[in-house]
């Protein structure tokens, strides 16, 4: 009998990563799911990713303090900036939102580089989208190719030509609605996921902040209920 | 009146590290100072890192908590594994040694870049060297060229075209004798700057670890004397 495959699996509790880890446990892969504790507005976040490695089986899951508030400079983990709210599709569409955290995919992807050569590790897995005004240049598959290239000349396992380095991307180029659709395939409990930007104290979502609009206008169109919790509104 | 140039030089107290800030700052950039508490044995490392970033006057220096040793699997940030002593020469060229650390400079790089795009900075100097029996694959120059295109495929700079992000490596294929000429001819006060992987309690170099005895051999290549504390021997 073959060992499984190990993979790192960058996790956020979000619907997208959380679809990724599915989609990774689906391919047959030993998960070890990754995430940071960055110093996010809402420990809703690292809970929800929590439950969800838990749920989906995965091997380990590590959660790394990395306070990105140390450079400032952005609405996810400045508390001096305002999350914008009930912007249209329009407003969305202009720009690198001011919730972009700099650089944030170069690192994540730094340290799961790292874990994967420790693990021994040839695949790692990102649940990053290109489509639906998401407008972060470190989620583009331009980049994520460069980053890969970058990783097959920094490692030890690179070097040494005993594995190559693979970066999945599976939700790269889905619509949220195809997200959703494939989320509702792979068996995933929404429920269980958390994707505001502002959540109220008892954790439910705002379902006006870009992230919930975007998750919800996905859910309406794929034609499937959401299960998180909504504040009502 | 022109404003400075602003760059992000990554230090970690050693010699190259130093001598690439003092590099820097004598190219007339303001400099970031970056180091990382990365779990290392010896907080000597950090409080030398804190000497030569005041000595050379960097604008800031800022010093960012990061744990690799979850990771574990190497000598530097591992209290289990022993640190080689009073190899030769034969012995320090043979592949990659147990003080690598997984994917060290990629993570230090990411981070570094975070820090560039809030500072608007385009510039980052680090001091990987890829000649004296290195052997890390991401102190070579192939590694640094990928990780730039990366960088700039990552960043709102890069996708906006405001700026071109340059990564300054001005050791990388110096000797450790030219390296050691180098920082003389800029004024580098040698002693504050820390080299060893295994000092003693007093915080003196132990003069046997592979850095001190590349570091030493590069002193006496060049014919200068190193005023760094030396335990006796």
């Amino acid at each position: 009998m073959t060992e499984p495959r190990r993979a790192v699996c960058l996790l956020s509790g979000g619907l997208d990563s959380a679809t990724c880890l599915a989609y990774a446990r689906r391919e047959g892969f030993e998960c070890y799911a990754l995430s940071f504790d960055y110093g996010q507005r809402h420990h809703i976040e690292l809970s929800a990713a929590a439950r969800v490695a838990e749920s989906l089986g995965a091997a380990k899951h590590l959660v790394i303090p990395l306070d990105l508030r140390v450079f400032g400079n952005s609405a996810l983990t400045s508390s001096e900036i305002e999350v914008p709210k009930a912007r249209d599709e329009h407003e969305m569409g202009q720009g690198i939102p001011v919730t972009y955290v700099p650089a944030r995919n170069t690192i994540f992807l730094s340290l799961a580089l790292a874990w994967a050569e420790v693990l021994e590790a040839s695949d790692i897995f990102l649940g990053v989208n290109a489509i639906d005004y998401s407008d972060y240049p470190d989620c583009r598959p331009e980049f994520i190719d460069a980053f890969t290239r970058m990783a097959n000349l920094a490692t030890k396992a690179g070097v040494e030509g005993r594995t190559k380095l693979s970066i999945h991307t599976p939700l790269i180029l889905l619509s949220k609605a195809q997200i959703v659709a494939l989320a509702q395939e792979l068996g995933l409990d929404f429920s269980l996921t958390h994707s505001c930007y502002d959540p109220d104290s008892s954790g439910a979502a705002c379902g006006q902040c870009d992230s919930c609009q975007l998750r919800l206008k996905g859910f309406a169109e794929a034609g499937i209920r959401d299960t998180v919790r909504y504040a009502s509104w």
